[in-house]
């Protein structure tokens, strides 16, 4: 049976990002619905996510799978054959789970949380913001990559975030190259790749949506 | 090499008992290290642990794994010869991996919510946990465990949530025998494990520790 693969998307979604890009790595052939979930959630989405009722969802021969770090282990255990994300070894796959977990919790949250804020509680999660990055760029130290020589699965997990540096730099008068300069070498390196440079849409068109959302949805 | 396995853990902890029940399962023979983490983290935790600072952390041959989800997954894949955790095909084991991160991002963190809140709040979140709560045993329906016939992740994952029900009754008169009786079944069925049974302290002192929380630290 040939594999039919339905990505319920929505193009500024960092958690979208993530699962384009795992599809793009594995040369998964798929139809992308995007949604738009300002406005109204398809049926579709509601029948394949009734309990978050969010994107990104995959749908792998009529079967939903939700959330994006179980969509990209889910990606890599099912299209195993080339371009491994996870590593095999069972202590670095669980370092790998922290990072990602850590970016999930902390990283995804905050930024929203930096974008979103005024005046002075903008100044309290700015800087937390900024020292769990900078945990992060701990974790890369001088590596080309987070696992080592080859992009893997904490490079496709971060990477999403450098869509929102121009709207931090704009909203927040943050400067991510002055704060975390070997963060910002390895997000040249990743987007390097075409699979990553695919996946990713210009972070001027994101401060337009980020821009939006301030006027209509966040006040 | 004979396994070293340390585990950091505190007993009334919700994400200790996971890793407690995980080791259990497997026969693994480990030195537990009782840490009092409301009064001084010890420097062993601190170094292990430098990101979060949280108990548990199983050092297996001197080498740290946080994240009670991460420990279990790495204890399943680690001693893998015997009482498998996680399902192997990839779809069952995405569906696992997506209710344990749901009984983590909702049902745990809402139960400390209901305990610690008074009034209106505690009316709003205790609403909302039922929820949730609902939500699981609707997943659970009428199988035996969460997977089928076998006791397995999302069991495992869940049944630490019970040593707090007798405190909800007390506390936020809050019965789970009437609201969710299949779950109150199932939660039967799991205690009469001893992997279970030795690995849960007993609601009561759970409740003691609770007015403790409440006088010292909760206010």
């Amino acid at each position: 049976m040939e594999d039919k693969v339905v990505l319920l998307d929505f193009w500024p979604s960092l958690y979208g990002m993530r699962v384009r890009i795992a599809l793009a790595e594995k040369g998964v052939q798929y139809e992308a619905k995007e949604e738009n979930i300002l406005l109204e959630k398809s049926p579709q989405l509601l029948e394949m996510n009734p309990v978050h009722k969010k994107i990104p969802v995959l749908i792998h021969n009529g079967k939903p799978v939700c959330e994006s770090l179980n969509i990209v282990r889910y990606i890599d255990e099912v299209w195993n054959h080339n371009s491994p994300l996870l590593p095999s070894d069972p202590y670095q796959k669980a370092q790998a789970m922290f990072w990602a977990d850590y970016i999930d919790k902390k990283i995804f949250i905050l930024v929203k949380q930096v974008l979103k804020a005024k005046g002075e509680e903008q100044e309290a999660t700015r800087k937390e913001f900024i020292e769990c990055l900078k945990t992060v760029e701990g974790e890369l130290g001088d590596k080309r990559y987070f696992g080592g020589e080859r992009f893997g699965f904490i490079d496709l997990v971060l990477i999403p975030i450098t869509t929102r540096f121009y709207s931090l730099e704009v909203c927040a008068n943050l400067s991510i190259d002055s704060e975390c300069p070997k963060l910002i070498g390895w997000a040249k390196r990743c987007i390097e790749k075409q699979s990553v440079a695919k996946s990713l849409p210009d972070p001027h068109k994101i401060y337009g949506y980020i821009l939006l959302l301030k006027e209509k949805y966040w006040f």
